[in-house]
């Protein structure tokens, strides 16, 4: 009688819709100096945008970046949203309720191409992570003539990563069942969900406008090499940025290579 | 060589772009209790969404209304920007510069039918102004049997209307002429303005979701009979404001009707 | 080798700094009328303080409350957190980072007198629930006469809560036992807690202000009698903010009161 | 009968109330890695906290500059509010009000030293001014060799200078004029203020957190040596930011000083 569970890599982030375009952050922009229709002249002047735009993306004149609006419906798990909740300014979100409904038996678990082994250079605040093949190339280089495995972080990282779904699978059933079993006794909800890992799908709308997500990709964007700021974000976080990031791209091309080149700092 | 100056009593509140509809905020009311496709369902179940949004509004739930977006053009004197600007939350704004631009001699004067003078109750926060044929009955009224005018304030309302239409204009008029001078001289025009009234005209794009439009209502509406918390806005304000409600009106009907039966108080 | 886990119920709200008073704020307001030196004013004539005070929180003048500041140092499960980071306006937050660190073995488990039973009327949005002791009385009312029980919620209440206990515990052992398991076979940390529940404890800084510690304690305390729009909030973020609200009523006695009689509307 | 108008260049900036410290930011972000009391360390090892603020900063982790606040005192024109009251996130503000009070005759009117005379590279968006003294050295290169004096531009700048503070001071007193006749006829005094300038002058409190207040210092510090995105903003409210600094310098001194290293780059 009890649920089985699902697992799954996929995170989602698909719009609903969205308001505005690169003309109309330009209209926005041009209300302060002239007495013209700024749509019109973005209309009979297509190329007056671009200059615009990147004038303002380069001298951090934010303001007419909030001219705009796009909803994206998302799901991922727990700790995801956790990251993604943190944002306040120009985000507004609508989630799944623990309280009020039965959270579905949908657990997220790493695709294998994860970076997700701590590097020999790894630190707080700034980690860095090795996928499975760049693991065992670490592990040839380090180990080199010594003598093999002993410890858990010794095994084939492909034997880690087997156990580690293995481990995150087996609890993910167990809380499942717990709560399923607190459920049938009549608790709360709310209460009944606390054995739950934050490694469970969770859904939610987010609503932004063109600023606000740009301030959220440079903080949820590694970008190493082109990014003046670099920044170190969870994994599921930026997937969820780069679905996101496209959707920017589509929405206001100008605007997202102005962003771009300026280093993904957000104006 | 003097310009002239122009003087009106219009306030200017246009849509520009919106995204957004009732049932887009019912969908994402639902995100919160069911895995179904919200808006889907609104489709299908158009009926349901009236229910939704009436209890959101009645118990304050007030994030699913932040799904969606309205950015208006407006026109009116810095005066009425003042109150404006003071909304924080979910309201973005890109104003004409007086530093990067020649502002225009446009001015403000009220119309006649703005209530205008102190009633005899007039305090500070709850002000109470009357029209031009209130305060001469509230002058009959009180001074009957006394003795004529003898104070500025004993003249009929009409006559000092007109004084204050000649008041303002003539001050408007010395103000500009001293701003073009300021600038001929070669001065930063951020500066040259200072003697600028606040009765100019100034123009502004305004972005906001309902909710905080709704947020916005609630304080510079006047509703001494439906509003919950009755609010005593500025008459240049108000004005605007009554624009803005239209468009949530228009855009976002059931919503509206459950804020206006709600006292307008915003989830 | 492993972690032995400890369960708790307890959840910490305590105050590390703060700024301002009723003086303050209510002199905060009198800027806006008066010329006069409001700190001055209101420690010449105190007696001036209460009065403007439950006229600003009547009236909803907010801005006042905004001058002023509190920080506390909390800790409690992740289920508690995950609502309290959905304030987003005045509120500031640092926690406990799982990517940097290894949480602790510690998690929450209900006291026994939690209201913890879903009632008969529980409905989403307005759940009420029911101590063991209530839910004994319900059930002895609601089976009279009838056969004994067959479902797991017609068990005796207190052995319900007994097998919830063990659920709960008996899921964040295994879970922790994984988490261990993952980070040992160096694993990223952020990956390695997903199946660490949402009842484990975090602990978090937040710095709010007095209006928008109003505007929490609005929607997250339970107030069926007093307050003018009830909220059903998860019992655990009461708790959290039933402490900050002693903390609001030590350092803004006549804030605080006013709050109260105007039925927990925030400003 | 008239009042007399006073004019003046102060701009006032001072410290009602603050909270925190450096000590208290390096503690709120210790709270996500450690599990130690971090007041406690910031005593025990003073050392540490240099190091912590110079990382955030550098690394944008803005969040725990939020736990601390400062409350100021300000007054200046209607123009210089016009700018700060456009900061929306992290800004509190109560401000005179010209509806509910009487307006005194006070107006800004530039020290000779402020830089006011636009430059031959003048251009919006990166304006740039001369004092008296540069633009007579500009005047001199210039028109080497050419006629004199045509324009009321060519004329000598102490000479405009003179011409600006007249223009100025003879439309204030119109203006002046022209409100309290307007008051006297019982008008209401936010319709009778239209003509008042942006001149005149109000007063403000102002709350802020270090990172709001070092945001608006990154817009409103003309750093074109050490700041890493040049800001080119008005002078009256630049006067206002360099007193705000002053007040982040004493109470924060390591963050600020982390600030400035980082190019004003807000964290």
């Amino acid at each position: 009688m009890v649920s089985e569970i699902q697992t799954t890599s996929e995170i989602t982030v698909k719009l609903i819709n969205s308001m505005g375009s690169d003309a109309m952050i330009a209209a926005a922009a041009w209300v302060s100096t002239s007495y013209e229709d700024g749509l019109q002249r973005a209309i009979d002047n297509p190329d007056d945008v671009p200059g615009v735009i990147k004038y303002l993306v380069k001298n951090r004149h934010g303001s007419p970046f909030e001219h705009g609006s796009l909803t994206m419906y998302t799901e991922g798990p727990i700790a995801m949203y956790r990251e993604w909740h943190r944002h306040r300014i120009g985000h507004s979100y609508n989630e799944m309720s623990g309280r009020y409904s039965v959270l579905e038996p949908k657990f997220y678990i790493p695709s294998p191409d994860r970076p997700m082994f701590k590097d020999n250079n790894w630190k707080a605040g700034r980690p860095k992570f090795l996928t499975i093949e760049q693991e065992r190339e670490r592990m040839l280089s380090d180990m080199d003539g010594k003598a093999g495995p002993r410890t858990p972080a010794d095994q084939d990282p492909q034997v880690r990563y087997d156990h580690l779904i293995a481990n995150l699978t087996e609890s993910y059933e167990l809380a499942y069942e717990k709560y399923e079993k607190n459920l049938a006794m009549g608790f709360d909800p709310g209460l009944a969900r606390d054995c739950l890992p934050v490694g469970i799908y969770s859904k939610c709308w987010v609503t932004v406008n063109p600023r606000s997500l740009m301030a959220f990709l440079s903080l949820r964007l590694h970008e190493p090499e082109r990014g003046t700021f670099p920044s170190y974000p969870l994994w599921e976080i930026e997937v969820a940025a780069r679905a996101a990031e496209k959707l920017l791209k589509e929405g206001w091309p100008i605007t997202y290579e102005a962003f771009v080149k300026n280093g993904f700092v957000a104006p």
